[in-house]
């Protein structure tokens, strides 16, 4: 693969925040010519499908400043320093939803944006799902309404832009490619 | 959804790039308290799962900076402004692989980070695809290799974890759900 790798020879740090970092890094490209690539940190996140034993789609419906609008995605959450991605998912699933899972297992992990950031996502199942608290348990900055929806309403959503992100539509997908399959994994 | 929504205070410009450009802005949230929220700003993208007569999909595999490694992709590029996203798909579907194609439709369009970043990649099936050229025509800092792979194989891809990212794990599974459905819409 040498005939694509790009060197890194000299690294910026534009910006340290709360959630990312952005780097200019200086690259000696395969052709030995120069360039400049633009890059954010981000210490990745999970994402939760959850499905009640009535095979409805737990979903939440919160604001995203970046878009200035307000989304319905699955539940997500960054993950913490240290902590395994599927526990970030329980926890995550617990604090947005106030649901508990007996069943929690990996689907699928991606890049979201590979051409400039590396938030790496998880994405698991979650089902046997258990109604612990019928109080949320939100950090202080997060307001978000929890809906539960069939694959019917929730491929209408997608069709409305209600549901408009990748995570959200990959996993959507995945459950309509389950029921048209059985099981996949 | 007065509830939920988050009225900008202030806002900072903190870097303005190629690419990206980074924000941060003070927020009101619903709950009449203040915070910051970090933001990138990027020009949006389109994405291009192309097939063959033969039902290879074709792939690009290229070196991203951002995660210090090569992945395999179903091929895309940014958009250029005042360009609409089909213009821009069989632009960029003829540089990186040297194929046109007879038909090129909208599959679904998603924010990638939507917690982050406002970037939006649309994403199209490319059919009945015609080699145009047996050259590449890529940007200078542009390095790419071209596959073409059954079905299986690009699952295998994934398994891998040479195929990583969110765009392509979408176009995949679509792939395979339209196999196992039928024609989508």
């Amino acid at each position: 693969m040498d005939h694509l790798v790009e060197k890194t020879i000299g690294q910026e740090k534009i910006f340290s925040g709360k959630v990312i970092d952005v780097y200019v890094e200086d690259v000696l490209l395969p052709n030995g010519q120069t360039s400049k690539r633009e890059i954010v940190k981000h210490p990745g996140a999970v994402a939760v499908l959850a499905v009640t034993d009535e095979e409805k789609i737990v979903l939440v419906r919160q604001y995203r400043k970046a878009l200035d609008r307000v989304l319905v995605e699955i539940p997500a959450g960054k993950l913490e320093k240290g902590e395994e991605p599927i526990a970030t998912a329980r926890r995550e699933l617990e604090e947005e939803t106030g649901y508990a899972c007996k069943v929690m297992r990996p689907l699928h992990s991606f890049y979201t944006s590979p051409g400039f950031a590396d938030e790496l996502v998880h994405v698991f199942l979650a089902e046997q799902l258990v109604k612990k608290n019928e109080e949320q348990a939100l950090d202080e900055d997060e307001f978000v309404d929890v809906l539960e929806v069939t694959l019917d309403e929730a491929l209408q959503l997608i069709e409305r832009k209600e549901i408009y992100d990748a995570k959200t539509i990959y996993a959507i997908q995945y459950w309509q490619l389950k029921k048209a399959l059985g099981d996949l994994k």
